[in-house]
């Protein structure tokens, strides 16, 4: 394997190895979509004590939704490179795994700006999941987040992408 | 298994499955301390890029410690349900793992209030990995942000906990 | 009267009943304007202490359209399900009711993105209303803020409504 | 009536009549708690839709619930002579009045810091309200918030106040 | 000179060169008061438009004063390793050079916490400053602001400083 | 010299005085350009240890851009009459002055949205300076910040202007 060592091509570093912004003036404003996914792993008692009761169930999923919504729309004042567009559309859906003991979350952003918003569906699934950690720590302290990775893309120049 | 479908006794739900902060006026303001982690897995490209690059790769790793920081301060603005409370102290760090293409994040967070800090020390964790996606997702889009767990904790009531 | 009890229509509940902010993607780019209104009611001798003193009341009323053109600004981070959009216009007005010993506060936002503006100006009166009662508070405990309403909305595909 | 018009002696102007925040740094810390209520009156229409869907009532609720607390947590953020300060327990809760078709709110802050949170619990309620709008707006525009005051303060020099 | 190239001493970087929060977990809890200052000037027309109308002034003013306080509030989320405390006052005050055509700004900030405010009342002249120039620029795109520094901070174990 | 003392016509301040944020609403949107300096000067031994040791003189620097950054995006949050947009980019760079023991910070900020970004490039410098003040003020708190200047607009009605 040969990596270019010396000459770092990543966007978001100049020539120099100094981080920057990428430029987006010249892209195209087109539809842009992204889709990101999460879970969160709970002991079967954390689990039970979530899910077994549907009030509370339907509360602390909605929680995480908003947070995660609330998230979304202020990525780009959590990540540093990251461009603050207006959303058309934020969404966070949970389903549920009672074999895995486990909670999985998916964000879908929208933008009709210049660039994409992998960051804002990242971030939405990111803090969906710690909320859900936050209201179930006190049954289990041991909660794992795992698997936060972007799922589908489309828009731009790059165009579809996908990885289920 | 049995589990108390009906009566949930979660901190964050009330007895009718209504989701509320914890009370924490009547708590001891004692040394706290937390510690997270969490890791970023990159295909072998896009690890290269950023640490073969020795400035390159201290802007990268610079930047998400920044970002990590600032989030554990705002912890209260995007967990629904957690305190607002004065940190003493945020440290993020990170080690490499070259066989394993990943980045391991690290970090620790005390406050000398009535609640613990264990959220500050997850999101410090989560934005962290998010800016390193951010940051390298031109080179590689299927980036992972996996095991964000809590490691230690004490101080308050519950004293020392460990989970390595 | 019949109320459609098991169909939500809201257009923030989707079919199961579950939040969702709405996706305006397809929504026309026009230019859009909200006109809201609130009303602060003092007691007298508070009242007297507010709008007796020339410098006093425009510092107090000057403290209150700042906060209220500033919370118009961030109302996507208040509101989960509102969109973040660039405003082209905020204004915050106030009109003194003597008699009533009263505040009378009224908001204009204008956008030309996709979505309405009504909670950007319902948002400014609230808190510029939240700045009076605070800076007067230590005069009169009681103070009350009634009538905060949507009085004006235009653009859109629902055009113009009136509500004075 | 005599109006002291030349002598301001609201807390929040100096003699010049200048806003100035008022200096707590002399103040004991006791336990402060401070309770606020708002009332939210919608037509038949948009009342029925919202609480005649046990789901969608229990998802709306939250969701303001929710953006109350969260509110409440950022209030010296938006009230600009309003100290920062760690709060110890944030409440939003909500009861509905069939026969007016309105949903009262109230909303009970608390903290052991050295000035009171009137403005923490009146800015939940206010922001919740904001929620509920924004979410049966669709239904209904002309949707009224009224009756925005607190009712019950207690801790620090003052005392216990009430105004039920 | 002898400067130490090799062994940075510097309080917010780690004997590596990496940057660190400070750990103030030990530091004792005293009255801590800063006072910073900057200078704001315009050019005469701009000057004149400014201060030749007391009611315009007043507004201009306050609304740099607002804006000071309400950044001094908020600095920790700014500036990356500064620490959040509850600040016990913030006080922004102008003084006018009618024969420089400038604006002199002070801002004191005091704490009862375990670290120094001088970032809060830094960044409270300097966020004043840039308010000032927004609102003037249309008259007058060249306008300075320098001289943003320290003059006076007490409290804490380096008791007294002054640099008029 | 005349000045026009009785009628402002400042663009922030109305026909009576009082501050109003311009309506951008009939602006075209255009590409707009501006670029702000600042100049942080330190005394010889904090300006060495900054400078002399090359890993932690790359991690201050980047910690006070990131920090400008992020304070560009968010400067209509701080600066009241300041409207939001999306930036399409955010720059920040370092010169060294050894000679004059001082940091040069220029920033770059670019947006195709109806008005122009120079309190975008200018709150970016002043952050930066600010930040690089913070980690520094343990080696010297007379620390200055001075020559915080717009040097370069373009886009938009007003077209070019140069100020170097």
């Amino acid at each position: 394997m040969t990596i270019p060592v010396s000459e770092p091509t990543l966007s978001h570093l100049d020539e120099s190895g100094q981080i920057r912004m990428v430029d987006v003036g010249d892209k195209a404003a087109t539809t842009r979509t992204a889709i990101a996914r999460a879970r969160v792993t709970l002991n079967a008692a954390a689990y039970g004590l979530v899910t077994g009761h549907a009030k509370g169930k339907g509360e602390v999923l909605n929680t995480a939704r908003v947070a995660g919504i609330l998230a979304a729309k202020r990525c780009a004042e959590l990540i540093p490179l990251c461009h603050s567009l207006p959303l058309s559309f934020v969404g966070v859906d949970f389903s549920l795994d009672d074999a895995g003991c486990a909670i999985d979350i998916s964000s879908t952003c929208r933008s009709d700006y210049k660039t994409g918003v992998e960051m804002e569906a990242m971030t939405a699934c990111s803090v969906a999941a710690l909320t859900i950690y936050d209201m179930c720590k006190a049954a289990d302290k041991g909660i794992r987040i795992d698997a936060v990775r972007l799922v589908y893309k489309s828009g731009g120049k790059s165009g579809e992408w996908r990885n289920d």
